[in-house]
């Protein structure tokens, strides 16, 4: 494993695998180096060739001699391939789920090699632990960023993103593909349309479809950029980028994506600043309101407004199989699969994720369903997925 | 009752209540006629004065000798006092809860006089049928729209508007007042407010104080407006409105006040244009965006951007009875109390509804708690408002 070679206390580092994990030659450390996969002349679904693709990726654990251990984790709309460790070999770890991916964890680094890469149109074009092509990317035909002329991207073609660099790596199958809300639509693409490969599906918090609901409130999330004058249909990388409309669309990403229990068990009704009551000034804020900008100045200070329109796009294009029916598209899926979902999901809602199973059922695969507690809504499939720690582990084996 | 000389058909209209209603005099003939009711120099609750307040009113039914049957109807964020009857003679009636407001019906028009008015800052400024006091409105001391110099007000100040309305018509005690939404607040404020003078509070949808959430929600809604270069700061009275971005909030006002079961009853995937596939064109759109689109279009013809951002505020800065807390505010109301509202409502969380509840209870006065069905969430409240029928009745007697 080369990222070990990084670490500043590699002896003792050697030392202390030795006496933990007698099963394993060297228990993943946590530290994390991004990595880079390049396609040339991808064409996508919808029969567009984009000329270079770039994703990062990054893997915990080792894969085995029949490289028959591999986990994929698909990563969801705001998020990077960034799913366990640390870059920072001082640091704590910043992995989404890395309260799940670790050596004795559920998707035990002793014993999986799991693997997650940025996907295309990434949201964090501008974080430089994310490597992706997108409408920010520069066309090698023109030598200017694409903008508005990159083609359409779907999450099946996240997955030949994904397929390719497996495939690059000599991995024909998978002993599971995990992944969240846009993670989960990836996921369920995989089993659908290679199931083959699949041996087994977690999906948490998504559903098999982008249903009307998903699909007004992602037009909803998008419609902030296009107002903000800055967007200039796009095409903004020569100038001022709409920064006010990104940062009011990952507001509403923000909101949907928690629960009025967080919202109330969290802030109070505090004002912004408390010489400026709003009662008084219409110009005034409350914290909350603050509080939600500054995490959303944050956020939007990494990512690209047309990337995230290019994300709505591709969620709300998804149905899985690319079928005639969400029917066939579900029915495809061999794989036992596992879904966790919360009842207080106010993204994928939780009759979707009900349907979903009954039709993957009715294609003649297991499916297990399981609730996640929180206040949290949809976010709890991301913060709080240590619950399902004893039901991954069991699924996974 | 004046309006009543407009009916084209008054004769036979006199025979028919001749024949049905023995026990009025004359019964409502649903035919209505929108009023105006002047104040001058009107104080705001923050200290600020207003040289001229307009509203608009209707009524429906009589009031008797003893001015004691008077029921206040108090409406919601993009209500309107027209919550009965029709303004066309030839028309089917057009007020929002005409299905429990006529002869017979719970709100008997038979038996009480019903009263509504156009808050402050009403959102449909530009409608022909609504009159109301606002940023749109001219400050006479300097001949200008008043923009975002108009003075920030409350759902309190709502209610001494309605309180001078009231007293204009020797009117000093209520039979009974009713609201949904931000009508819910004007009706538990004027509870808490004026306790001697509630004799039954009927809160829609609605609670005691806005939460955290609802800050945050509305925060949101306002967002699209002030991004739309058009706005201007509020300065756009002689200009082009910010159209787009108002018709982006009254979108999200739309999705937050629905539930996930009416878009995925009343819609599917279907594309704007059969021609353009939304995989293929980043900007094509699917139906459902397009429907909720020309909604917001037509709504925003007789809206006004800085009313909605007022009307915000003025959700914003609510807790009853402008107490030290929310539980002085509720404890102060006498009024038995019903409480209908919708498990399934985004905007008022049922848990905020069941604290109001309970800190009502403490206070010494009664509720009675009931839920109201269907796929509308938030909006059951006013589409579906006549499974509450029953218990309506019952309640006003």
């Amino acid at each position: 494993m080369a990222l070990i070679q990084r670490h500043p206390l590699l002896t003792s580092a050697f030392i202390c695998i030795g006496l933990v994990a007698s099963s394993s030659l060297m228990a993943w450390d946590g530290l994390v180096e991004k990595q880079n996969f390049e396609i040339d002349n991808f064409t996508t679904q919808g029969g567009e060739t984009i000329p270079e693709v770039n994703v990062g990726w990054e893997a915990y654990g080792e894969l085995n001699d029949a490289r028959d251990n591999v986990i994929l984790i698909t990563h969801f709309f705001s998020g990077t391939s960034h799913a366990a460790g640390r870059y920072d070999p001082d640091g704590e770890p910043t992995g989404y789920w890395d309260a799940i991916i670790g050596p004795g964890k559920p998707l035990d680094t002793d014993e999986y090699y799991i693997i997650s890469s940025d996907t295309l149109v990434n949201l964090n074009a501008n974080d430089p632990n994310v490597t992706t092509t997108g409408p920010a990317s520069i066309n090698p035909e023109t030598g200017e960023p694409w903008g508005m002329d990159f083609p359409v991207v779907t999450i099946r073609d996240f997955v030949e993103v994904q397929r390719e660099l497996l495939e690059s790596q000599g991995i024909e199958s998978l002993h599971a593909v995990m992944g969240a809300s846009m993670g989960a639509l990836q996921a369920i693409e995989w089993a659908s349309a290679y199931p083959e490969r699949v041996d087994r599906l977690i999906s948490v918090i998504g559903a098999g479809v982008a249903d009307p609901w998903l699909l007004a409130t992602l037009s909803a999330w998008a419609a902030p950029i296009r107002l903000d004058a800055n967007w200039n249909e796009g095409d903004y990388y020569d100038g001022e980028p709409p920064t006010d409309g990104l940062k009011e669309a990952l507001k509403l990403v923000t909101l949907n994506a928690n629960h009025w229990q967080w919202a109330n068990d969290t802030f109070n009704r505090d004002w912004a600043d408390e010489e400026r009551d709003p009662a008084q000034d219409i110009n005034a804020n409350y914290a909350i309101e603050q509080t939600l900008d500054d995490i959303a100045a944050a956020r939007a200070e990494t990512s690209d407004a047309n990337h995230f329109l290019y994300l709505v796009r591709a969620n709300q294009t998804f149905m899985a199989g690319y079928g005639d029916s969400l029917e066939t598209g579900l029915e495809a899926i061999d794989a036992p699969t596992l879904m966790l979902y919360s009842e207080n999901d106010l993204v994928f809602a939780p009759e979707g994720v009900l349907h979903t199973a009954e039709l993957i059922e009715e294609g003649g695969s297991e499916v297990t369903l399981e609730t996640l507690e929180g206040n949290r809504g949809h976010l709890d499939g991301v913060v709080s997925i240590d619950q399902a720690s004893d039901t991954l582990q069991e699924f996974l084996q």
